[in-house]
């Protein structure tokens, strides 16, 4: 690297930059236990829970992609590298493991700036039990990329299962975790210019910026019997029509039903519904279940301290023709929905 | 993406070219078994071997950096980027089940390119038993990324044991799995301009190109009592540092026991101690055995059509000061190594 400013890692180097990432994970109690071998080796290790699957997920946020660094603080960033990697994992009804992060760096970043990136990836990784057990280092010249990957395995107490994409059948609910179109609303804000105007919009901002992955909720959920699971990444439509293709199933949606947060449609009265199904980022689960399964959920979420779920529609037989997802409006119109997941690559 | 020239990612889009990469695979024989699931859900899963241990590694490959298109063709790309992952796994003594591929792309890629990516990555990961699980595909606007992890396990007769940087003692041998510095002295031969030009360049261009991970050897080691092991992908002297310094030990090595090839010798009479010793990339295993292991591993490692071990030094006792590696020239006289791996900024 050329430029070498002091408190960059291009004047720090690679080796003394991981000992002070290590340094910061340790601190954050998302070091690998002794039990485990983690930075340091050709490898990490652990040692699986007997009987259980392994889930593993991977995913790569790209500066001026994924991300603008002048949107984004450090902290928040590195939460928010493991949270998109932690919600596949929950929407498999897995709990995490432990994570590896491979760091594309262009030599020019501040080394305080990293340390702050591992600080909100390591609480996150803390506070659901997983631990950073490695990764690589190396020069990314143009622009910084981050690369996590995150094992996973089932839960104890689930014999094995997991929640998968293709198990939706025609009468089971559909159902989501949590609020929609929060984190979508926060990068709208972002878009319009940036700053908080109205009260709530710190809360639209946060959503966007801290994704909370839905963890315990994917473990309420193979508890309560439920029949397939997504997470809310690329938006509702999209990834309600990955789930429909999976299981080989169509869907009708109530628009009434939609759990958009007053904040979300107040701010935004002509655009809620496409932020809540269109926006993406959410990171709530998207999922289905017999009905029968409905009151057992409802019960753990309960118990568990976690949003009951909210029903917004449900699984019918895939039509012969057309398309495969309806939505209900309020005057009982069906009309379907065209348009689906995002695409990098904009096609 | 702006350009959308026929052919290019950008003009195919990010499902479809997932579909075809997914293809590809699949006819490597590198796809997901039935009780593993693969590429189509939010993680890839498999079923750990009771009793083994898990290990996991990741390692990003960035063009310009790690690799130049002009010189690489995109088959050996895919090779290599898995290759220096199964090395690490190789290390451990360990054996690989599966990769998961985050492909960061800047859309101007020709699909056919990807999909013999896929192809070289295919045809590695099938002849080592692995699968390619899943993945990742992202826009990365200047430049390709290859970010890949590799998720292995302790071999099913190892007990759990696995192969650490830590274990090597005063007394034990150094050796090596394999001849030092043709990768590097066909890294120099395209740093000086390129085209093949004495018998034997295609050789040293093809250690460079399409490094073979050491898979089989690595349970040899583990067989046979190895005391520690590291792949060689920073050079000798940064390699054998790593593993001194984590082991807690010194490092004699014999000048005249190193098995530099004819061919790298003659093409590089002046370089070629440094071409085998700070070249880096060998993808060798350098790893540690108490005297009594060596006649065990060399009849494992004939049995199994591997390379005799290339015994080049042994360990001591770390020393109060100085350096811990110390070379020993053919006339007897010893000179401390200094310098180490190479770090990606340079400092």
């Amino acid at each position: 690297m050329a430029v070498e400013r002091p408190g960059t890692v291009a004047a720090l180097g690679e080796f003394a930059l991981i000992d002070r990432l290590a340094a910061v994970l340790a601190e954050a109690g998302a070091a690998a236990a002794p039990e485990l071998l983690g930075i340091g080796d050709d490898a990490a290790v652990w040692t699986p829970t007997p009987g259980a699957r392994g889930v593993i997920t991977t995913d790569s946020l790209i500066a001026g992609v994924h991300f603008r660094l002048d949107w984004t603080g450090w902290r928040d960033l590195g939460h928010k590298a493991l949270a998109v990697n932690l919600s596949d994992v929950a929407a498999m009804g897995a709990r995490p493991r432990l994570a590896v992060v491979s760091l594309g760096l262009t030599g020019g970043e501040a080394v305080a700036d990293l340390l702050d990136l591992y600080r909100g990836l390591g609480a996150l990784a803390a506070r659901h039990g997983a631990v950073v057990a490695g990764g690589d280092v190396v020069a990314s010249p143009d622009r910084l990329g981050l690369h996590v990957t995150v094992v996973g395995e089932s839960w104890p107490d689930a014999g094995g299962r997991l929640l998968t994409r293709d198990g939706a059948r025609p009468g089971d609910l559909v159902a989501v975790s949590g609020p929609l179109g929060l984190a979508a609303a926060g990068l709208r804000l972002l878009l319009d210019g940036g700053r908080p105007a109205a009260a709530g919009d710190g809360a639209l901002l946060a959503a966007h910026h801290r994704p909370e992955p839905r963890v315990a909720y994917g473990r309420a959920l193979i508890e309560a019997g439920a029949s397939a699971a997504i997470d809310l990444s690329d938006g509702l439509w999209g990834d309600l029509a990955r789930l429909c293709a999976r299981s080989g199933v169509g869907a009708r949606i109530d628009a009434a039903a939609l759990p958009v947060p007053d904040r979300v449609r107040d701010r935004f009265p002509d655009a809620w519904l496409d932020l809540a199904a269109r926006g993406g980022e959410d990171y709530e689960l998207l999922f289905t279940l017999p009905p029968a399964a409905l009151e057992p959920l409802r019960a753990r979420c309960a118990a568990a301290d976690l949003p009951a779920p909210a029903v917004i529609g449900a699984i019918r037989p895939a039509p012969a023709s057309g398309a495969p997802i309806v939505l209900r409006r309020p005057d009982g119109a069906e009309e379907p929905v065209v348009g689906g997941a995002f695409d990098h690559f904009g096609t």
